[in-house]
């Protein structure tokens, strides 16, 4: 058996330029960057402001587990399924952080046939927006700390900077640390402390842009600090608007690559979904909805955080207007959430199975709530018996719901042909009428109450004092009218990593609210959870390599 | 009058293929960033070996008065002159850095009608390489401290941890940390730091590496800390060395853009030379050597650092063979080594001249030194008076050097014939036998001496107790041999910055001794100098801004 960076190493790619011909983009449209990437010029697309849209359709999945339900992989294979149907289908998705790739997971390009190459560019610096996500956001700190040394003209209080530091990796180290030690000549001495790039308002920023101009009034109402007197100080305070905005010039450019089957794929902006809003870009989700007839895009981790933030934030924030949701799950995955673990997932298990399933069953009761139709895609594995699969489509057509089998990672388009003609079939037949779960002039306890009782499941919400002082502050600033940003664990609908299934009878307790007043929501933080993740025990990253004729081992 | 910036955007670039193809590179052996910016792959490069060599050129200066000296666009605009002349003549540069271009500079591709472009890109992002040596440099550190976090198996003691963290800013507040605070999952807490990314060692074996499979050597070499019992800990111990050489699969490519006369340039790796070794790749100056007959290659700050360095270490360490030197300075610069204000600088002053040639008298005695011959080359201002050029010509016959007045900055190639001309009578008539300053078999102070005796003019060298410890411990350890990297302040040939002209009677005081043992050279410290800078009160970046039709301004 191949491994996905050895199918991916062994595909004929096409010349970039072909692939955009395909859908109406030509050469001088794009920004090469080698013969397979491209970035899409800003002026091409304006041009595409008169095209009528396509369909656009969310890919989501259950809560994810060690297990694995190949979301992305599952997306990719539906659009070449589509195409191989002979529609204009295109992807739109998020690109990979250099964190988990070194961590835990090794690349994030799709699996198996259902891969976007160039997976080992698109896994490493790709056209270098993370990095330059990276730049943008270290240098307001640095602006930050050195108006601070420079005499503090702006009566910054150091105990109330917000604004953190930023690296695109998994690095533990650095979430607490203490900066401007030295003495005198080397800074202010204060608490300081680094977040992953992807969970940044940076990110946030660029993935939520609709225009370079946008953009910038993005980035000057970002507040990175506080003054003695407690008023909020900006980006644009420190007068970094404008070089932040240079810094993203090239960044916010949609990137272009292709599928196994030459396929377009726009991968652009990738914000975690536990700990930021966790779609691409709203340009390429545009530029998809634009060019195709069908805009096939994702949203990270399960339904209860990205699906719940991409109809939320990015829908209602860019006027999007999705028509079907595929939600994602796998035999395996679901026999975990019923308590089996994953040395035995390879054995049949009704019971786990029955108990496992109502993690898919709550997920397709809240993509109802947004008034959207859904379909149910399972990804098979050859352990899968036609018992467990069976069961598993009882329990959707009681709930109203089609399922398809996709076997997209084995066999590419040809395996998600199912997925593919019953989507097109709910598309024709059901009816969406998207609409965001809550109202904007909700309170702020109120909205994140809302996502929490009818999204999680939960009985309600306990909001610590420091959270409850924050949301008076941020109140009485203006910034109620807000969507919310919830940054909770991916594994379990609660806020305990630990409770499986479909968990009851739990309360989430927010601890703190971080306003992104540059992105337009507020990110509620529940339980423990880190804005930075650390490394395994055993890196992924100790076992990459690369040979004197550039063949590269370890990225899967 | 026109900025920089301006020029450059005005310009009309030639498609980069066309600039390759003047000097036998086809579009296969590009990887092209966009229209006009190319990187040249590792297999066209290994195609060249059996090429000619061209003539080495190296472009060096008088210590750098805030007056400016003009080196890189002195540079550039003999190179424009030469390829007027008829000759192939390609330029081997360093790549800037986001620090100094938010910091003070604002840009370093050249000046006037002698300029790199695109310059915007060449000073932001350009191909991603710096991005890429900092991902690379922090997935160390974040390896070293998952090491010790999950029980540090390699017995790392964390109070002698040498890796630092680097970001690609100025930011004073990063230079003295304390990290791993807040507790037991989040690492173990210890002193730290951060350096700009130009000082890494990972810059610096990405500059000195003749092909990825030396790049990976070095990098496994590369000590990032010492055990409890005092052995080194590297890069390969802590199983790093596949996936850091992965990170710079692409970023050891030499980039291709051009002047604005569209004549070639490699703009690839950018050590600074006050805190590292201050030269261009070798394998970009291979490149202009292979492919022009004159390359033409310059090393960071006045000739006590970056020339020092490039005859020490790169020469010596790549088999370069350098046959000539070319010493830029300016009256205005001279004026101020002789004492006077930059206010000032506008007045003839004949005796603050006299006073600060001395800076300039010095740096030719110390060319001959490595048995190469030297032209100086004045970059004209408008200022500068008839008599004062005299003064300056004679001063130069006295020494038995050719003397060329240069006005690229305001005519391009044209304003570098009179360079051009004498430089090639210059390689006709003058012999060159170049050979390094000291041997390599000398003790460690030994080779500091001399560097500091022959080259600074200072009496001697005083080691800290530090320094001195460090040095019984690497020559126990076998890195006696190695060459030096002094560290150094680049504003006088003494380590105190305010000693301009030609300063005797001082000594060198060496506070501590770092081996570089991937780069291949011990980094001597001198005095306080600090391996990131700060931004100034008012950084540069203040007045950048980009509009909506994606002009820029506040480069320069």
């Amino acid at each position: 058996m191949l491994t996905d960076v050895e199918i991916a190493q062994s595909a004929k790619m096409k010349p970039i330029v072909e692939v955009a011909q395909k859908v109406g983009l030509d050469e001088d449209d794009l920004e090469l960057y080698g013969k397979y990437k491209a970035k899409i010029s800003l002026e091409a697309i304006k041009k595409l402001d008169q095209n009528e849209d396509g369909k656009l359709i969310l890919v989501t999945a259950i809560n994810p587990t060690p297990a694995g339900e190949g979301k992305t992989t599952t997306m990719i294979g539906l659009s070449q399924a589509l195409n191989k149907l002979g529609k204009k289908s295109i992807v739109a998705m998020r690109e990979p952080s250099l964190g988990p790739c070194f961590g835990i997971k090794g690349g994030a390009a799709g699996g198996g046939y259902a891969q976007v190459v160039p997976m080992e560019d698109i896994n490493l610096h790709f056209t270098g927006d993370i990095h330059a996500i990276t730049a943008a956001n270290n240098l307001i700190a640095a602006m930050l700390d050195n108006s601070i040394h420079q005499g503090n003209p702006l009566n910054i209080d150091v105990r109330q900077i917000v604004w953190k530091r930023v690296v695109d990796l998994n690095d533990r180290a650095l979430r607490h640390t203490v900066c401007g030690l030295g003495g005198k000549v080397n800074g202010v001495p204060r608490e300081d402390g680094f977040d992953i790039t992807v969970a940044s308002e940076v990110m946030a920023i660029l993935c939520l842009a609709t225009s370079l101009e946008d953009l910038k009034q993005r980035a000057a109402k970002m507040i990175v600090a506080y003054t003695y007197d407690g008023k909020p100080v900006t980006v644009d305070d420190i007068e970094a608007t404008g070089a932040v905005t240079l810094l993203l010039k090239d960044a916010i450019k949609p990137n272009l690559v292709q599928t196994l089957d030459h396929t377009p794929v726009f991968v652009h902006g990738g914000p975690f979904a536990n700990i930021a809003h966790g779609c691409n870009s709203v340009m390429a989700t545009q530029l998809a909805i634009k060019l195709g007839d069908y805009a096939i895009t994702e949203a990270g981790f399960g339904a209860d955080l990205g699906a719940e933030k991409f109809l939320d934030i990015k829908c209602r924030q860019a006027n999007l207007n999705p028509e079907a949701v595929v939600i994602v799950a796998t035999v395996r995955a679901l026999k975990m959430h019923g308590g089996v673990a994953k040395k035995d997932l390879g054995n049949e298990n009704l019971e786990a199975l029955k108990a496992g399933l109502g993690n898919l069953e709550k997920h397709i009761e809240n993509i109802a709530k947004f008034d959207l139709p859904c379909i149910v895609a399972i990804n098979a594995f050859p352990t899968d018996t036609e018992v467990e699969l069976q069961l598993l489509n009882e329990c959707c057509k009681k709930l109203g719901v089609e399922v398809a089998i996709s076997k997209v990672w084995e066999k590419g388009a040809d395996g998600g042909i199912e997925l593919a003609e019953k989507l097109l079939n709910i598309l024709e037949t059901k009816e969406a009428n998207y609409h965001p779960l809550y109202d904007l002039d909700l309170s702020i306890e109120e909205k994140i109450e809302t996502i929490v009782k009818e999204i999680y499941g939960g009985d309600g919400v306990e909001f610590t004092k420091k959270a409850k002082n924050k949301i008076k502050k941020y109140t009485e600033q203006g910034l109620s009218q807000l969507p919310i940003c919830v940054a909770k664990t991916q594994y379990s609908l609660s806020d305990q990593a630990s409770l499986l299934g479909r968990p009851t009878g739990f309360t989430v307790k927010i601890n703190d609210i971080i306003p992104s007043a540059g992105a337009g929501f507020l990110v509620a933080i529940s339980g423990d959870i880190m804005r930075m993740p650390g490394l395994p025990k055993r890196p992924a990253a100790v076992n990459m390599d690369i040979d004197e004729d550039g063949k590269i081992i370890g990225l899967f």
